[in-house]
């Protein structure tokens, strides 16, 4: 099975990032995770991506604030899909990271989630594996049936409490 | 092979859309246009999200503008992978429609491009099916060294044109 | 007399949607709480959307935070009016919440209030069901009549406090 | 049946406006047209909104451009539901509207619709009609039923188109 | 002399405005403190606006948040410089009641500060009244030099600690 | 009588501030249109403002675009009260020079109108004037009156149109 | 004399660019003109960078739009200095360039410049060149002269032409 | 070696900017730090820039808040580079200070970097010094290779954790 790299620019980023961890070990998806920055490790962007794929990874996840790089510095040297998370910053509460990320340039997507969205990440990572592993794609039916039963008895519980 | 849905929630977005279907073709890939809307046809949307994987696709691009929800309601009722386009309005420029699209609530992912990006969008659909298309692969790289081809002539002819 | 819905998209936003079940109570209209997403439970909102109208409803509240479809969700479902309330989120203050609410395409309608506006959410809804109920009109105007008495009383207290 | 206003605070919104006239007319519901500022005319705003129950009217739209204060200024001096239709400006494309209209104080709703949404406020006020008036709901129904019918025709000649 | 008016539409503004009152009596401006709404208590606000010239009034200071209506409603009703002051709210941050306040229509002017300005509005307030008064316009030069001293003196403390 | 400045910080502005001198002119308060640039020419601003009391101005109206910094180039420099028009530009439509303009910091006020707000610019420089001249304060009720009567012709004419 | 490097990511930011290499040339200041993008071509962007100071350039100015990375890119890759010029686009008109370009993180500064700003982007290289060339200051305090006094000549004009 | 000035304008902007003074003091240097302002102390802006290069400053960073006009005062009166830092405020978050900033009509540039930008504005003006400071470069490159080095210790203590 392919792996997924989630790579974070600063190590200040991986208290939103440790969802996405969590949530590929919970669905058994092999991961890596790396902090590099597109601005001072650029070799390193560049040499990991360019390597990725024949190491098994099967798409990356690139996380980065402010004017966020990272994960067009990434894409840039793969064709392996990779997945944006814009980190909301200090100041303009993710917006740069947001439109630093998603604005992409004909020719080079970089496939952006929410604002510190970590979890849509992984499981956007997943959704990726699973168009051709049954197995993982029900896996990911499961965790859908599962968040539609915690509605339910959320629903449950107030309309109770209200009526 | 899987074939990859362009979906769009009025006709109006095929003259930004078309480009889509133009790279997917001269790719390669299999591919339909459908007009869908989330909401003056919502159960055609939920009926084709469900039936996707099941008829061969692979991954469903969906564009809107304004309170965009189509891709989000297609990603609602499948676990392949949705790929948003925010398409630009006359009054807001797209922005509705891009934070509309992305900025999706945990669980359910949509992977979003840039406004109007449809060029990007169907690229990256194929990155995802080439994680495991090694031929799929090697054409997109050809198609990102044809790129820089491109740049390198334009910038040679930009050089001598200011030497 | 018809009664009022209020659905939310998660448990969460109740800490909002409370005031809007505190003040239909006060004016002494019916109305049901329930959690419904338009993402994680799409048919619960479809299914409860249709039925709606026959089972004594005469207005639908849908509350929803970041890209908040749950208002249009419900509306592409039911000729009745929906209200939709933008929450605020952590990262863009609810303006992300309220154009995905706000910028319905033509059609399908949403009457939108102000972000975390779940009182007025609550008296818009009475207005409709007094559009044809005396009681009620007359019920909102001494409302009104209170809100100008406290206004007045707070107007003295502080004129002197200056003077 | 009661009717509907259609105010607004200058003549050159009317080539926004017209529409929501012309859906009203289609749909068989009365209205009348204003031209009504909430700054030019204030008394004459106030003394509309005052009698407009009295006078038959069911709901009023009111579109206003800018500092657009005309939907919160009737709605200060009536109790029936008040629709708010923010009109685009040439410099920042009705996002200022669409705030000063919205983002009313609690107590005091406005039912907003998108920017330049004229088609949807008359639909939003033939809802409220609609509440207690079958066959008005029966016509709302069927317009839905041609909108996705024209989708669903739009659909099949697209498809086709690229099949 | 003329004395000036700050009207707030919300006892709770005070806390910002409460600086204003304080510059005008450090100044020696006579001035009155009120809570006038222009939604709930519109009467209020057109009688105050409409008597204010008569009763001594040189300008008011109109304070309100969200979509802030309150120094329009005044200028609509006076001929008398408005000064409006945005102020801030717990969502959008306070840019919604500077657009509400500083877009106004051709016609009616409203001079508008920044968002929380309560001083600068004093201030502003003694600027008009100063254009005739050359005692005040004497003091206000005097506050200038204050302002110039303190900055100055800030400027040695602060160069000599990284000498 | 005190006469107007109408400062400038591009020739090209003017196409936008004629107005203010057309409504000066047709007020009967005289005044003098100027071209004065805080970066370009920042003596002569100062010069201008240090010297405008003692030359007989009574307020200084000071329009620029983008970083807008001469009104409150000129506001640092007299205590004549200040007006600022921000000037829409090709790239933010405005919002920069809004910004730039009323968000001044404490002790130094700027009375800022809307974006290419120029007649509110004039029509407010009258209204400071006609604080202690009655006769200007009557036309400028004139003027009111004549745009209520301009509205209602306006609404009698649609009003019948749609009957 | 160090040479100054105008870089764009596309050949189409020529026709704003343009400007700049007429301001350096009108300057006498030697350059060359480049197309380099971040994304297409990034390892001509990272060998440009590590060679230019020893192939003699001072300064590189950096023109891209969208996510706009290639100033970033390039100053993460040498220690001249980089000067950034966001350019417009059709969608979000320039904000997400700026936003991509200026909000650098620590350790990595970008020189940003207004959107579309390249005269300034070229001035602002001669400024750092002539910190230590006393001729360049020399010609830079020429140009200031001259654009104060063509200041001077349109407030002549139009200060006549109202008078 | 030339030195670097660090103006602000306001004492309270020192709690960012000592970071600016700390970077210029490890790197070896020598700067001033100052307390100006463009508004209150207008005068002593335009001598301390007139006088800027005689006294030895090779480039000034120039940091203020809201309608932050300090950095294009100061760049208007000396033809050295002057590097603007916006403030970040309670309000907009510094956005309004950073359009002030960048935002500058063409003649007359200032070097902008992020919002409380300090590091970076003092990295910035060590490169400018560098362009004919061999020494200082080399200085500059060791600081690149440092964060190089703790952004792979990180990189490597986070790979290790997740493995």
């Amino acid at each position: 099975m392919r792996k997924i790299a989630i790579v974070m620019g600063s190590d200040s980023d991986l208290s939103v990032m440790r969802t996405a961890a969590d949530t590929l070990k919970a669905l058994g998806v092999p991961f890596a995770v790396r902090v590099i920055s597109a601005h001072r490790t650029p070799d390193q962007a560049r040499d990991f991506a360019r390597a990725a794929r024949a190491e098994g990874y099967g798409a990356i996840i690139a996380a980065a604030g402010k004017a966020a790089h990272l994960a067009g510095a990434i894409a840039a040297n793969t064709t392996l899909p990779v997945i944006g998370v814009p980190i909301k910053s200090s100041t303009l509460n993710g917006l740069e990271a947001l439109l630093s990320t998603v604005e992409m340039p004909p020719g080079m997507p970089v496939a952006t989630v929410a604002i510190d969205g970590a979890k849509n990440a992984a499981l956007l990572a997943c959704e990726m594996l699973a168009i051709e592993d049954a197995a993982l794609a029900e896996k990911l039916s499961e965790n859908r049936a599962d968040m539609a039963r915690a509605i339910a008895a959320k629903d449950e519980e107030i309309r109770l409490q209200f009526e």
